[in-house]
């Protein structure tokens, strides 16, 4: 309830505890605070805390024990960043004010279609941290599966963009390439970059890292050169270069984004809805105008079934129109790991092989880049209909590609040779057979296991494709790790997990 | 991920912070503690803690400040009372397994009827305490609206039964009565139960304090008697009188439902299924056979059409029905305040008279719980049909129900007359006609703002009902505070809401 008082009484002293509870502001209060008595606030409440003209909404955590002083009140990290408090400072507590925009959450729930400013409201609630975290799962349930109309799904991507920060360049088209997540070893993007830099187009790159995989773009990436570059320094690789392969995080693209990822995670629910304005809102934010995306479909990766991923790319193609960005979805083969290395540093060395067009480069990775990077060329118009696939293989082939990684790699702050770990062994098949199945998820397993992305040398390389034929006593992969005691405990894990690569 | 190594390295020494973060378990690290480098834990991860036989999963809150010593775990005030622990005591921290009934969830937002065992699964991981905060949402979110079957509800129901405890009588039938809420001063428990009893019948009742209005059947009771009563005495009290008028906490009869509420609470979120599953699985848990619902229905009540209430009733019955409660639902008034007072002490003076049959008593509070007492006696089968109203009106007006009502509260530990607060000031009105609406929602906030329930004497006595010819100058209602400070401030609050009442 509102109180129409002054609220000068409720002035309290900062502590900064030093908690991190991650994007949800914490407030801590003494149990016989004067603000908890007179408010009647009780733990879990959510609360305004204004410091001048910076304002807040704080979940209360109630304390009981003399950690706090009378007349104190103890901040989490990021309350104390927002509000931009340090220990000492005063600040005011309220009542909050009710949350109007949860009311199309409600309606959502009982199937409703919502309107482009409903769906502003809530995204610029959640951006201002009026939601708790209680609110942010409602919202993603409720906006999850398929209850999101395409219009709806357009509305969520237009006021995520809005929501942020958008950069701009000064070229005309910036491309761009994405890959709807879950194939191990899939690590095309620094192959795609060069190539397209090399041919004078814009690709300002920046990917993310390992979440749940054995190595993300910007782990493998930052075995070679540094990945953590501010905007001012991405512009002047890119000013300079044509591309960039960075690490994407403090830009602040898509605030919106960032707060609901980690529900998303906590919830294990990707909504189709909510993964393409999560991916198109980046890119626009970014400023690309030309978009592949890259959607592996397997029993093991997201996308299960190619009924599945042709909902999702139709849909996908329909929203990017929408948002005016040129967009491309292919659907590829994700039914077995890519190239040979899993790890950030073996996954290094494939995309080397193939930048140098080395023998034993792996073919599959080397097939991907091209096809993924002809169709961008054709998407941009750089290359005729058609014509995309040879114009990219050129580019490779005649180590212009090459020559560009490493110029990119320089002006990020310097090229390094990737290294294979300290210890390692080889798995050996116990019987013999054809390969007829790869599990994605359980192959990672292993290599995260061995000490991936963590220790970026560690990881594994594999010799056992789909379709191969094994001999007893063949080696399926090859384990390497930084330590003997992990060595071991992977290796325990190898010989619990049997349905890793099923032999017949 | 699970590891499958031996958990020795991931002890620590428990500090008890003091913190009450209600019933989240948060467990709190150091940044550079061991635990968190070796797994790989980030803030706001869900982890498992075992003391001995005994286990909880907590979300981790990191500290980066010298709050806590090397080696040391804080937990807050629930995780030390689930776990049993002291200060210094060892606990050991571990990944946490997959929840494997989140699937269920995911099911249900893709449109997916679930199973009875499927929502019997989320129910127990929902009690283990297994679901944080953002799981919770979820769950109440994507089973809200018109989400659910019936046969859906019905399982819920039954879930949330097998959850708790399950209070036995020796009796072959117990009745019971529930409003579904949101009406001011409809207080007609404690005469229905004292009607009832007076029979010979068998009603313990339980009743709830105030969450968001002037006053619970609890902090009503409470004026008179008091309602803080153990199982054993509730026990007690209903073996010497037949029934008891307390308040329903601890005795732990839906643990569900006692997680779910505060999360349905911050997403104001009410979903019907949801309701009648809270509401008769406490019943069933109570031990109850017997089941009257009063419904109102008015604007600015839950239930605000003829429409909704009948929906709900059938439902209602229907899952009844098939856990074995005889359950009738009757549809009220719900368009202004019961009886005359709004707040506890003012609230206890309406029912004494009504028990005491006094001249002045409120008429409606008195048929209103006459109707509700002749139907229970009824579908207890006590009275024969259409009879209920003449037993109990026999009951109450000989003084049977009254010298009942007083044998309860001295069983419940003795009597005590309510008393008017301290200041009083008359609302008068700035016109003539004719009252047309009352705002239940406003006038109950009026009575907030005067103290009640915190001050069990404060509130408001109500003397313009609909209907009634006022003239400019007439009494609307007179405020009872207990400080000059709070009658200035509700005051203002009066003088600012034009819409509390609308004469015309």
């Amino acid at each position: 309830m509102k109180k129409p008082q002054t609220k000068a009484i409720n002035k309290l002293k900062v502590r900064r505890l030093g908690i991190d509870t991650q994007k949800e502001h914490v407030a801590y209060l003494r149990a016989d605070s004067h603000v908890i008595i007179s408010e009647g606030f009780e733990a879990l409440a959510r609360v305004r805390i204004n410091k001048g003209k910076l304002s807040i909404v704080a979940s209360l955590h109630i304390v009981h024990s003399r950690l706090l002083s009378p007349g104190e009140v103890g901040l989490s990290e990021m309350a104390c960043s927002s509000l931009e408090v340090e220990n000492g400072d005063i600040i005011e507590i309220t009542h909050l004010e009710p949350i109007e925009s949860l009311a199309y959450i409600r309606a959502k729930i009982y199937g409703k279609t919502i309107s482009e400013s409903g769906i502003s409201e809530i995204v610029d609630d959640v951006v201002k941290g009026n939601y708790s975290n209680v609110h942010l799962s409602s919202f993603i349930t409720a906006f999850a599966g398929d209850h999101m109309s395409s219009g709806e799904i357009i509305s969520l991507t237009k006021a995520m963009i809005q929501s942020g920060n958008r950069i701009k360049w000064k070229q005309k088209t910036v491309v761009d390439k994405h890959c709807i997540g879950g194939l191990p070893g899939n690590r095309t993007t620094p192959i795609i970059v060069s190539i397209i830099s090399s041919l004078g187009l814009t690709i300002p790159k920046t990917s993310s890292r390992a979440i749940t995989s054995p190595a993300g773009t910007a782990d493998t990436m930052e075995v070679m050169a540094p990945v953590n570059l501010s905007m001012e320094k991405i512009k002047k690789v890119v000013e300079k270069e044509g591309g960039c392969i960075a690490w994407g995080s403090g830009a602040n693209l898509s605030p919106a984004d960032d707060i609901l990822i980690r529900i998303e995670r906590a919830l294990d629910l990707d909504s189709e809805g909510q993964l393409i304005a999560s991916v198109l809102s980046k890119k626009i934010a970014a400023g690309s105008t030309h978009l592949v995306v890259d959607m592996p479909v397997g029993d093991t990766v997201k996308l299960r079934s190619i009924e599945a991923a042709n909902h999702l790319k139709i849909l996908m193609e329909q929203v990017g129109h929408a948002v005016g960005l040129k967009l491309k979805v292919i659907i590829t083969d994700g039914s077995q790991p890519v190239g040979i290395g899993l790890g950030p540093s073996l996954e290094a060395m494939d995309i080397l092989a193939v930048l140098r067009n080395e023998k034993n480069a792996p073919a599959d990775l080397r097939e991907r880049s091209l096809l993924l990077t002809g169709e961008l060329l054709e998407l941009h118009g750089y290359s005729k209909n058609g014509k995309g696939y040879e114009t990219a293989s050129k580019a490779l082939n005649s180590g212009a590609a090459y020559k560009k990684f490493i110029a990119i790699c320089k002006a990020q702050g310097g090229f390094t040779e990737p290294e294979f770990a300290k210890f390692s062994c080889d798995v050996v098949s116990t019987l013999s057979g054809i390969v007829q199945t790869i599990d994605n998820r359980k192959i990672s397993r292993v290599a995260k296991l061995a000490g991936a992305p963590d220790h970026p040398r560690a990881g594994l390389r594999f010799f056992s494709p789909l379709g191969k034929n094994i001999k007893k006593g063949d080696i399926l992969y090859t384990i390497y790790t930084e330590t003997a005691g992990e060595l071991e405990y992977v290796l325990q894990y190898v010989r619990m997990e049997k349905k890793i690569i099923i032999i017949k």
